[in-house]
């Protein structure tokens, strides 16, 4: 990093993105990374794990609005959600939104991420105060795997990770997903980013290769991830027999109010967001 | 541009975006601009015309597939196409897939892309030689004007411009806009690209208000384009009539074949494209 740049190299160090920063407002080493608070005026506030960009102000709400809405339009009853990383709370206050919802348990690792998004990002963490949500400061793996030793059960799982490394790895595992699985209601629903398909760098197909080993449904869509490297994203949803477009009948009238006040997430673009080219398709094998 | 990295800063020199370079191929300067070929690990070989990235290797069938086919694929009846700009050539190589297509004109200001395009990207030029199309080295602005003039028409017409600055700014004006409404056939459109709504470096609303003054009829999509600033990209599909989700029931089966041969563009994705975010409505203001 320049003093006056911050950039992100990828893609085994042939590809890099960066952004002019105007102050370094933060830096700590957690037990678990190093995390860093940058401003800059292309993206506003940037949140920074170990050197990567995980969060921004000008579009946190791409990620958090999809992530959360839509499972829940699809799930024909979400009781309990549970997310797994995701510190920086922005998919828990897009949750909080829909008042059906009986409990949102947060499982982050390092609790460092969620203070310092307190601090500086409070936007993301409004819905932490919410009386429904339980913040858990554990490893996710482990996490579920008690889940599944006590017969607990979800309807939506967010895997709200960052690249498949490191101690990340194990959330793109059979194993972990095959868990997952088994701690899912019979309509729930599992979400997860799962890497850009053009720099590939982590191997897409056999990530979805372990999803259809371990679901009975796993669908892709698209959504624009400006701060990541390469920026066009790849998330995954799988279930046991949810399916991604069959949009919940009872639930159109209130998300159409919802949806007036959403900055990126409506019905159509979930619908649309689903309809892959052949490039993704091919890459994915789906 | 440090010695093995090209840089693209954007956003008026808040952001960037780069590629390692293992080999500089060309560079010369035409009467227009600076055209340098760069080879890269990331993305092939990458075209740059003034320092900026326009065609790369990896991603190039994403803009030429998604130009040509979705105006193919709803428009009734497709004699006669204009191509303004695209010296690469990889729009006319789409176009010619077609065989009801009896003619393409591609009207490139600068003939040096074509000849290096010929060069570096034969993949891109490898339809200009079929006997439907006719090169015509001449600034676009002026022939469209003399196309209403000598009262020709087209029913699809491509802007395949750069970004609005210098001599491609009046391919971004309501009185070209006008001029092309002029020459389109009752059920024509026209495409054109339309920049990066988060860094919204042009004045995207204005761009949209000038489409919105000229044509009955203006809707937008998007498609990632992998080398340009901010990838994720909009473009615009104005018309008299003619609705970009009215796939012509006629076209269907045809498509169906030719899109099994295509790397992006099938006919799902191209319904999908046009779902947008309400970010993206409320940028454009559509």
């Amino acid at each position: 990093m320049s003093e006056n740049w911050f950039e992100e190299i990828s893609f085994k160090g042939q590809m890099k993105q960066g952004y002019k920063v105007s102050r370094h407002l933060h830096k700590e080493q957690s037990k678990y990374q190093t995390i860093e608070v940058l401003e800059t005026e292309a993206v506003g506030k940037l949140l920074l794990l170990d050197g990567k960009t995980m969060v921004s102000e000008a579009d946190e709400f791409v990620y958090h609005e999809v992530m959360a809405h839509i499972p829940y339009m699809v799930c024909p009853k979400v009781e309990r959600v549970l997310i797994i990383g995701g510190g920086d709370g922005g998919v828990v206050r897009e949750f909080t939104r829909h008042k059906d919802i009986k409990e949102i348990q947060l499982v982050e690792i390092d609790e460092r991420v969620i203070e310092v998004s307190k601090q500086f990002f409070p936007e993301c963490t409004s819905g932490l105060s919410d009386s429904r949500v339980k913040i858990l400061p554990q490893d996710g793996i482990q996490y579920v795997k008690d889940c599944k030793a006590n017969g607990e059960k979800f309807d939506i799982i967010i895997v709200d990770s960052t690249d498949p490394e490191d101690f990340a790895a194990g959330l793109f595992t059979q194993e972990f997903y095959g868990n997952i699985n088994d701690i899912l209601t019979d309509h729930g629903i599992m979400m997860n980013q799962t890497e850009n398909p053009f720099y590939d760098e982590y191997g897409l197909k056999s990530i979805y290769q372990n999803l259809k080993d371990s679901f009975k449904n796993v669908q892709s869509f698209n959504a624009p991830m400006i701060i990541y490297p390469g920026v066009f994203w790849t998330f995954g949803f799988s279930s046991k027999s949810t399916n991604a477009l069959d949009l919940i009948e009872s639930k159109i009238d209130s998300m159409r109010e919802i949806q007036k006040t959403l900055k990126w997430y409506n019905m159509d673009w979930h619908k649309g967001a689903f309809a892959l080219s052949n490039y993704q398709r091919a890459k994915l094998g789906l």
